[in-house]
């Protein structure tokens, strides 16, 4: 190295900073009562799918809104609007994760006082989100059956951050032949920490499960 | 901004060095006459499926290789040896790409005089690594039907940069919903630059399609 460099870290700095403010973020969050979940997989699992089940079945009891982060696109959130609740839509350009400062400036167009549960749909990607703490409460990751049992060994990280992982599309495990033991196995040896529900949007499939589990991390919500 | 601050745009600075290496690389593969396929896709599309039929058919007459991407583990390294064909694991830790340094040091494990046609299997991920230039000769990127057919849409950079587009598990388009006529829709506005095949690596639906494209691309090879 010459004499005249100088070697900076920048991403653990900008990964620093994105956390000091993701803890304020979660404190705001805390002392106002909502539940925040930061909605995580790769494309086309069925983050959007689910979460219009979700919405369609929850909103009307228990007051709900998404922020919703992709590339390109407003198609999710004008999905997601259909079932009444708010949705704020980031369109991150070629950025392929949201940060905790998008998910403050998106807050500030949502009336969060009145929602008891705040979904975040992140950008559709297994590798980049995994590092940027968003201020949830909750890390909920999906894995597809259409996309192989043996992803949480190859995409460890964002397994091993995992409150809830969802494996989906179960109406296609059959054809897709997904392992299921397999990828018991596989989630038991990456990702203990994480429970697990198996369910399908299409046929309703462990959508009771799911709901119950964010029931019982809402408080005063009834499904 | 302050007197003493200057603003320094780091990625374009990794890019712009990335590029210059993928030049040279490209240029030493043309030499020698190596056709080489970056290929792209989100996590679980099929590209390891994809490359075992492939090898199983092309390698016995036409010398290949693959170069294999991942974040952890090699699995795929280890289905696509069965093949016979050299295979390369890079293991990127948390990165979310392949970069050009990569290739260039995975090759120097190989004996590409000897290879008409080397394959990049590049990390699952369609964002990140459509920036990154490998010094291949085509990009193929693969969507499966099963992710949905709005992903050209929700992810245009890297089916822009694509000059061949594998829709994959073509063998569970009824069953997944998938509507052909949408993605077909689709691709023509993101990428008219684009041929596409339709496929299945299960029933062999569109192989020999996909086998003829490479020949057609890798001179002297018979398939």
């Amino acid at each position: 190295m010459q004499a005249d460099t100088k070697t900076i870290n920048i991403h653990q700095g900008i990964l620093l900073k994105n956390d000091e403010l993701a803890r304020r973020i979660r404190q705001r969050f805390n002392e106002i009562g909502t539940l925040v979940l930061n909605v995580l997989s790769s494309p086309g699992s069925g983050k959007t799918a689910l979460l219009e089940q979700t919405l369609s079945r929850l909103h009307p009891t228990c007051s709900c809104a998404v922020i919703v982060g992709d590339l390109a696109t407003d198609n999710d959130a004008r999905r997601l609007r259909r079932a009444g609740a708010p949705v704020v839509q980031i369109t991150t350009g070629t950025v392929c994760h949201l940060e905790a400062s998008m998910i403050e400036q998106a807050c500030s167009e949502l009336d969060l006082k009145s929602c008891r549960v705040l979904f975040i749909e992140n950008v559709g990607n297994l590798v980049c989100p995994a590092s940027y703490d968003l201020g949830e409460s909750l890390r909920v990751v999906l894995l597809a059956v259409t996309e192989g049992e043996d992803k949480p060994l190859k995409y460890p990280k964002i397994f091993k951050t995992a409150d809830l992982i969802l494996v989906t599309k179960m109406d296609l495990a059959g054809l897709a032949g997904f392992d299921l033991e397999q990828v018991r196995s596989n989630l038991a040896t990456i990702a203990p920490q994480a429970e697990v529900i198996y369910l399908s949007s299409r046929n309703g499939e462990g959508m009771d499960a799911w709901l119950n589990w964010i029931q019982q991390r809402a408080g005063t919500c009834r499904v």
